[in-house]
């Protein structure tokens, strides 16, 4: 797909700075490539960068205008029309992390027709994919994997190529879902691919490399997740990872949408990714953790990752306090 | 969906009996519902029953025109139409398990809608599903499941169904792929699901039932077949299985599609099927084999399920040879 950068990141009338979170995450990872953001009257969200107008984001060179918030019901709210249709006019694409499309906004669709303008819908795969075969292909796979959805494994990913890059390694985000999408310019919304298809649209999305290149690959739920577990089945035996990351929020009461189920055992989840990925990659393994632990004080936070490297003899890191370098050590 | 018979088997211009498969499936099981097949000039398949025209068919009563076959490339052949719109004209609706779709051909659409006619694309689900939730619900279930592709699941299923049901207990087939549709005359092509929605689909197709009806759910694939584990995967956590069958095929040389791969080992094959399903049933099991020994003979069939249920502790029959009782017994 290849979204073109520099972004406008456009965040409506955000009714707080959640519905702005996939802008968020672009603004963070990848604030290098926005010229600034773009707020209605009302707007409750800023991610901190420059407020451009369309004229002033075009002038800077602007190449999309990505729609990064959602309103109640992942709708596009009418007001931002007049938005779309004049972004496309300054010679901007639009590409968009709803669930409903701007390709099926009838006057957007037309001026980009007439104006030959690339729409993306990123949350909606647009080409076909073949069916996986689970052979081997040269070179390195990390997969970010965790005991729930929404715990951290997209920006654990992004924050392992951070680090990897950083110290000269050929490192590759793969995104998996909008917002990383979004981040990485590039990727497959694989929760929307027919099932059939999942583990060969990670082949294609992962594909042969040089042997000393990684691939670091956002996941998606838990192979626990009784929601999405066959979401998370594809994507590991279709990335075939040479190593795994595990991603874990310790203080969550339930599984994400499941008020009656515990977020399983570590340990148990361990087993079940190691087995799962050994279909496709013999050699794989969990090498480190990746803790969420916003809701505790530092203090806690450092126990609680002591304790679990003590316990698993391997690295636990929390991205956010402390980076992921003791993981990438690993990695050699 | 609800497909209603009975049912006219049409099997076109059949180059070979393989290509029928899916009507020979239908009249093997439901032959009771089927008044006839309609064979054109040059058609190499013959299901042993009586050919009809489609007057005749339409006189009988015939709700349904079934097109059971594949040509090459899984296309409608253009000298089908005819009789599909005739079809039509007589009153019947249309059934396709192909991949293209009848709603597809422009006229034949066009004349069912004018004429208040259903069409069927049974590969193709229609309806949106709810996110599964893993919530344990009353009934039983069995599924059946495999070592691989192609190896029995559906086949399995219906011999178990059918048994059950001559012993008087409450049981459904479920079928999840596009033959099992058109035996059941209702179901979900599950490999053509979105990914995120397979185990909600599931839910959906074998929800709560009385303590004591049997749902016996069709299987897809294998958690152990990397093209497809994730289809597998959402069907096991969305049966949520009481019970399991094992489907295997001993003389086969690789996985099917897979030449570099072999058949998992069934000890292996059992316990990844134990352990996934168990996420959503915690007593789930598998209870006994159902082995393909077509390839075998009698001697050498009759010594394998022998040597095997002794293995296990547990019935292996073939349900082709011997039919499936001892797996019924075990159900109480």
């Amino acid at each position: 797909m290849a979204i073109a950068h520099p972004y406008l990141l456009f965040l409506g009338d955000a009714p707080d700075p959640l519905s702005a979170k996939t802008a968020d995450g672009v603004a963070r990872w990848r604030r290098d490539w926005c010229v600034g953001q773009l707020r209605l009257d009302g707007c409750k969200a800023d991610l901190g960068l420059a407020d451009k107008s369309l004229k002033e984001a075009a002038a800077e060179g602007a190449k999309t205008l990505i729609i990064g918030v959602a309103n109640r019901g992942g709708r596009f709210a009418p007001s931002w029309q007049e938005t779309m249709l004049k972004a496309l006019d300054l010679g901007m694409d639009i590409a968009s992390g709803l669930h409903n499309k701007v390709s099926d906004i009838k006057p957007v669709a037309e001026k980009a027709s007439a104006l030959g303008r690339s729409l993306f819908d990123v949350r909606h795969p647009t080409r076909e994919f073949d069916i996986g075969t689970g052979e081997r292909r040269p070179g390195k796979r990390l997969l970010a994997v965790g005991t729930d959805c929404s715990i951290g494994k997209m920006f654990t990913a992004l924050a392992l190529e951070k680090e990897m890059r950083a110290r000269g390694f050929k490192a590759d985000f793969r995104a998996t879902g909008q917002t990383g999408i979004l981040i990485a310019g590039d990727g497959v919304s694989i929760d929307a691919v027919v099932s059939d298809f999942v583990s060969g649209a990670v082949e294609f999305l992962a594909p042969a490399n040089d042997e000393d290149h990684w691939d670091v690959v956002e996941g998606q739920a838990s192979l626990l997740h009784p929601s999405y577990a066959g979401v998370t089945l594809g994507l590991v035996h279709g990335s075939q990872p040479d190593v795994m990351v595990m991603c874990h929020e310790p203080t969550r009461p339930h599984m994400r949408g499941l008020p009656n189920r515990k977020v399983p055992d570590l340990k148990d989840c361990i087993a079940v990714h190691e087995a799962a990925a050994r279909v496709t990659n013999p050699n794989a393994k969990v090498i480190g953790f990746s803790i969420n632990t916003a809701a505790m004080d530092d203090a806690a936070a450092a126990k609680y990752l002591k304790e679990l490297a003590n316990r698993f003899g391997m690295p636990a890191v929390d991205p956010v306090r402390g980076g992921v370098a003791p993981i990438v050590d690993l990695l050699g």
